[in-house]
Order: structure tokens, then C-alpha cells, then sequence
């Protein structure tokens, strides 16, 4: 008998007061076991997210998340480890080359990732358009994979913060997403279960991104570090532009290829540069600033590592990536300078194309998404290919348009965004 | 297609916005159909009891609640409607006897009840202590009622507001009965699908009511004013105090017999007060203010009303009442003055000894309660007896008697309340 009802733990929160170390451990275990019904945790949802929480109250939240299942343990590696988590953006590949890049530098990388949902695209989806690649490994086939290529990129079990699972479904359907405390126990329960000891958080800012405004994602921000310090992990968080989507890609196969680019010590300036920023933290993280990760893009040693990152997963790393069946290129109205290019108006593309998915269950296109041919800053010219939309289903490309109507603009070199990729460092 | 989906309308609320009359017919109607989950509109109940509802919204809400079902019409009948609602205190019988007053008046009274929940009694449970007496009758048997005797006291059909059934049974179990505006459209939908011409609003306030705060009870009071009148019911409120329980017993026989004692032309001050007032208010709000209740009390036709009201539902006004089988009493612990009887622990005692129920669908004790033989004011005498306990189970009288602890005051004759039983009226 723990003494506590649902009741008097929703009505705690609803009349603004902190809740106790024994009222959260009890509502988060009791919610598992089915003991608290979903009409009750998604009315205490809605009350956190209304009346909010204070950081103790959102570190037990956290660690209560944590003890609903297992914890991983990679102590006995040879070798530090360190993971990054990105709360989400349009073009995000960067875990691809990050990565292989990390455990080329000697860290080792437990990343275990996700598929999307929404317009921003899943990093298992990506990796699943390189034939014969698997999400799905053992805990004992992701500690061989950490000690012989130094970094994974899977699925992560069920066993992992279960309770997470069944809340995020939860606020998922009832309008609590958007409470800063369950985002960041969320995140940070399986990071923290995860068992990895340094960790870089890209908590991304703009259009495309779930955070729209700089303070919420500042406070998310510090919200997460100080329940991964809390928890003896080594956190610290970058604050990044997600107004204009990265690289030139959107899509699965597309982003795959834009990453190996950057392996092969090319792609876009602003993929290289966000790469290698989140790269130099975790090695720091991991008490490793010793080595400079440019050295390890530009002497093949990445893509060493990436190569035999897939293989250990059954890909095939010099298949040819999937194609799109149809595609539709979209010409530049006029001559000039790109000055926007709006992420969230891509990601929508992208996602409508058949990229991304609308229900979990759904399949996505492995070739699907969208190439832009300028980034803001860029010139260009009238009448030449501005984007080209790719899909297997040419129905798919009406409604894509219409999210990219009003998505760009085109004016002088004066009035391009000289905005910082990374806004800011917290941690 | 409505064109609306749960979280939009949950994340409006959520977000401070008011609701469009096409959000608030669509929610309540896709709830009562089951299309909107119980755990969305939990999290709609605690958004709307954190960010509140304007007037027009809490207007829409109840006329939805009352389109989810049947609605009553009595404008056949010969006479006026009128009916009185509490928001529920300890000792209050008040419908009992002032169902047959207003009937003895000449105007109906269709008066919809239903059972204890908590420390607060149930009219319908008081009424079956009564040999015979049934609370279910079909809407002719109502209407006929109505007709010869002019009072009806029974259980309310489940075609009345069943989206609001549903959504009272959620509120119950997830924090969110609180809400002024759920608290409001819950009592008024099922009021105003009543079919009733006038209503009196008895708001109670102070320990034993639901409501403590007298702002409360009047933001309460002027909610349901203002939805009765937009429904083109005459209705008017009383915020009455429920700080000393009403009369001198608590529970259900006992209760009965002392509201026979008021149609007798005796009984309590209080009791005969505050049923002259709600009286005299339902009378004007019918059109029938030349009637002086306070004659019909004592000319018995009153208790003519109220032998006919129980005869037409097969109870027997003559049969003895039940009894509780123990009886334990607490003696004054010293003489002087009854300062205070508070009604929450006289309440709690009550519900404790076995009159009312914890969950819908305990029994009830037909005998048991708690008779008080002062209230504040009265003189005591060190010895005599102060409290009478009554139940079946003399297991019960531990627990009744702990509830008593510090629920009464003994002092001098200038520290007892002179407070008014009507505190103010709103309509």
C-alpha cells in the first residue's frame, strides 16, 4: 500500500502545488501496471503542462521513467561513450556521419534511435533505404558491434523506460505533447537508460523544428541538462537553427547519399559544420578533445568506420540507393538570390511525398522526398530547377506543391538571412 | 465530417482559446457516441478547469449535453412547473417537505433526484426508508403524478443529458470535478431537459458543501442563473450556509421523520426557514406569489401533498420508520454554550456510521446517522447527551466518532454565530 490515489496526485498538480517523490514514483508505476487508467494520466498531463513542474519534480519524473524498465551498462567497453539525441528538424541526417565520425576519433556511439512520425524524418528510416541494413540487434549484438566498430545506430527495445512509451502514445492523442517537463523526462529517460556517459543534445529552433521560439527551446534545453548532470551524465546542449531545412535533402535514400558525401569529405557546408560542432562535444564529453574530428573526415578513417557500421548490420554499403520513380522539378520564377527557404514547408513536402508517415504502422518511400538546388544566399536563375520532387506515387505531387506555396522567396543578396547555424551552447 | 478533431479542440482549450460552437457540439457529441475517448476528454475537463470557459461557451456546452438526449415537457399540464436544486449539505431534508409545499400551492413539481455520493445525502435514499416507496417511475407515471398530486420526487431516466452521466463518472475519477463551468452545465443541462418553467438555485456554502468560498459558490450561482434564463427558465439562486449541518439529524429515516415534523407544522427553525424561502421563490418564479406558503404549512395541506406524494408511489406515510438496531452517545464534555457544530464531521460521521455510500453502488443504512440535541446557540449541560450515533454495525461508531473530533465547539453565550441561514440571492 503506497497510500496514494490517482485522485489526489492529479488534484495536487491541478491546484499548482509540487508533488512528492512518492506520489510521482507511485503514479508513473502504477500508470505501467495499468493501475492508473489513461483518463487519469492524461488529465495529470494536461496539468503539468498547464501548471508545469519544478526541476526535483521533473528529475524523480524522470528517474521513475528510468526504473519502469531495464538500464543498459557499457562500462565494461574499452573504450568512453557518447551519444547525441536531436529533438527533430527537416534534413536532419546528421547521426548518419556523426556517428561512424565519433567512434573514428575513439568514442564509442550506443545510439539508439527512432523512426519518424510527422515531418521530421526518422534516422531508422534513412538507414532502411541501404539494402540488407537492420534496426533490430540484440543488447549483445549492440555491445559486440560498440566494441568492434565503435558505433551503433538501432531500434531501441521495448525494454528501455516502458513507461515512456505508453505516456508519449498517450499525449500523443490527447493534446499534452507540448509540456516542456514530459518532453524532456521523455527524452531523457532513455538517454539516460541507455547507459551512455557523455551526451550532446541538438535541441533545434525555427519553422521546421518542434520548438518555434528560442526561449521554450532554451528552457527545454536546460531542462535536459540539468537531468543528465543530474543523473551523472556528461550533458551538454546546442541550440540550432532549424528555419531553413539542412544540406540540400529531405527524404531517406537522398539523405543517406548527402551523408556519405560528407564521409567522403564533401557535402554541404552547413551539414560539415553542424557534424563536426556536435562531434568536437562529444568527444569532450567523452574526455577526448584531444583528437580534432576534421582529421578523421579527412583522411577516410569516418568512412572506414561508417562502411563497417553498416556491414555489421547486414547492409550493403556500396548498393545503389533507391530511386523515386517519378519526380517533378519546380523552376525558379525568376533570376536572383534565394533569401528563404522555409523548413517546415519542405519537411510538409517531404512528408506528403511519402517520406514520412502520418501513422506509426504506415510504410515510407524509400526513395520519396525533396532536393533543393539553392540554399538562402545562393543565386539563382529564372526558369532553371529551383527543387525537384521525388516520389513513387505521382498523385503525391499536388499536395506537396501546395505546402511548398509560399515556402521560398527570391530578392537580393542583401536581404539573405546571415543567421548562426548554432545559436547557442548550454551546458 | 465536422472537420474537427479531439486535440484540436483540446489544444484550444489548452492554449487559452474559446471554444467555437462547432468545437463544443462536436466534442460532446463525438464523446457521447464514443468517438472521443474518455482519456481526451479528461484532458479537456482539466483544460477547461485550469483556463476556464466564457459564458456562451458554458451555454453551448450544456445546450449540447441536453441535445445528447430526450428532453421533458410538461407545458400539457393544468399548472405551473417549478423545481428547486442543491448542491448538496449535510441534514438537508429540504425537498422532502418542500416538494408537498409547493404542490399544496398549486404549482408542479417535477423533481428529478438522485442518490448520495459522499457526505452529502441523497434525497431518493432518505425516501426509501419509507415502506413501499419506489423512486423509478416511467415518464406517464411522472406526468400523471403530477397532474392529481402535484409533486414527483423520483430517480432521473437515463434519457436525460446522458453526456452528461459519462462525463460526470469521468470528472469523478480524474480531478476535474471542480470546474465551475462542468459543476454548472452538469446540474443545469439535466435541470433544463427537465422541462421545468421555474427553478431555485440552492448554492450552498461552508464546511460541509462542495463549495467552501463564498466566491465561489456566488461565480457558481451566477454560471447557473445565467444558463437557466438563456434556456427560458425562470431561475433564481440562494447561497445558503452550510457551515452547521441543517436541523438536528443527518441521515435517511431520521431525516424523513423531522421533515414530517415541518409539514406538521413544527420541526427545526432552520429547516422551516429555509423551505419557506426556496418555497416563497419557486411560487414567484411560476407566477405564484399570491400564495403564502407558510399557511399551507399550517392549514396541513401540506401534509395532505405529501401523504398523496408518498401514497402515489406505493409508500406508506403511515408505516413506522426503520430504525438502527445501536445507538451511541456522546455526552456534553462540559456545560455552557454550543458555539460551533461543524457539518463536514457531522457529514463525515454520518456517511461513516453508514447513511451514505462510497462508491454508486454500496447500499445505504435506512437507520443510521447522526441526531444532534443542540445547535450553535443552544445551552448544554456537562453529562447530558450532545450527540446521538446511530447504525447497524456497532463497528462503525469508532470511525464516526473520530470524524467528530474538534467538530464542535462548547464556550460562552457571545462566541456563538449569529450568521444567516440565507446569505444572499442571485437572479
Amino acid at each position: 500500500m503506497s497510500g496514494h490515489d490517482a485522485v489526489e496526485v492529479i488534484s495536487a498538480k491541478r491546484d499548482g502545488g509540487v508533488l512528492s517523490d512518492s506520489q510521482i514514483d507511485w503514479v508513473v508505476d502504477a500508470y505501467t501496471r495499468g493501475d492508473v487508467a489513461d483518463e487519469q494520466m492524461s488529465a495529470l498531463a494536461m496539468a503539468i503542462l498547464l501548471n508545469g513542474m519544478e526541476q526535483p519534480e521533473i528529475a524523480r519524473w524522470t528517474r521513475a521513467m528510468i526504473a519502469s524498465g531495464e538500464r543498459m551498462d557499457f562500462s565494461s567497453l574499452s573504450r568512453p561513450t557518447a551519444d547525441k539525441h536531436s529533438t527533430g528538424g527537416v534534413g536532419d541526417k546528421i547521426t548518419l556521419p556523426l556517428a561512424p565520425l565519433v567512434a573514428a576519433c575513439g568514442v564509442a556511439v550506443p545510439q539508439l534511435s527512432g523512426r519518424g512520425l510527422g515531418h521530421t524524418g526518422g534516422t531508422l528510416d534513412k538507414l532502411e533505404s541501404i539494402r540488407g541494413w537492420r534496426a533490430a540487434l540484440s543488447n549483445e549484438e549492440m555491445m559486440s558491434q560498440l566494441e568492434s566498430v565503435g558505433a551503433v545506430i538501432c531500434a531501441a527495445g521495448d525494454g528501455l523506460a516502458p513507461a515512456d512509451k505508453k505516456l508519449y502514445a498517450l499525449r500523443d492523442v490527447t493534446g499534452t505533447v507540448e509540456a516542456i517537463p514530459l518532453i524532456a523526462s521523455s527524452i531523457m529517460s532513455k538517454k539516460i537508460a541507455e547507459g551512455t556517459g557523455a551526451l550532446v543534445l541538438d535541441v533545434k529552433v525555427g519553422t521546421g523544428a518542434f520548438m518555434k521560439d528560442v526561449d521554450r527551446a532554451r528552457e527545454l534545453a536546460e531542462t535536459m541538462v540539468a537531468l543528465g548532470t543530474d543523473a551523472g551524465v556528461h550533458t551538454v546542449a546546442l541550440l540550432t537553427d532549424m528555419s531553413t531545412p539542412l544540406g540540400y535533402t529531405a527524404g531517406n535514400a537522398i539523405e543517406v547519399a548527402e551523408s556519405v558525401r560528407v564521409l567522403e569529405g564533401g557535402g554541404p557546408d552547413d551539414v560539415v559544420e553542424l557534424t563536426l560542432a556536435l562531434a568536437r562535444e562529444m568527444l569532450a564529453g567523452a574526455g577526448r578533445d584531444d583528437v580534432d574530428p576534421a582529421d578523421k573526415l579527412a583522411d577516410g578513417s569516418a568512412m572506414d568506420a561508417w562502411r563497417a557500421m553498416i556491414s555489421a548490420q547486414d547492409g550493403d554499403p556500396d548498393a545503389p540507393l533507391p530511386e523515386a520513380k517519378e519526380a517533378h522539378v519546380v523552376s525558379a520564377p525568376r533570376s536572383g538570390v534565394l533569401t528563404r527557404l522555409d523548413a517546415m514547408a519542405v519537411g510538409l513536402a517531404a512528408w506528403r511525398l511519402g517520406a514520412g508517415r502520418a501513422r506509426k504502422e504506415d510504410p515510407v518511400q524509400a526513395g520519396a522526398g525533396v532536393v533543393w538546388h539553392a540554399r538562402p544566399g545562393d543565386p539563382v536563375r529564372e526558369g532553371e530547377p529551383l527543387l525537384t520532387l521525388l516520389t513513387d506515387e505521382p498523385a503525391r505531387f499536388e499536395r506537396a506543391l501546395a505546402s511548398l506555396e509560399g515556402g521560398y522567396d527570391i530578392g537580393e543578396a542583401d536581404e539573405a538571412p546571415d543567421s548562426p547555424l548554432v545559436i547557442d551552447r548550454i551546458g
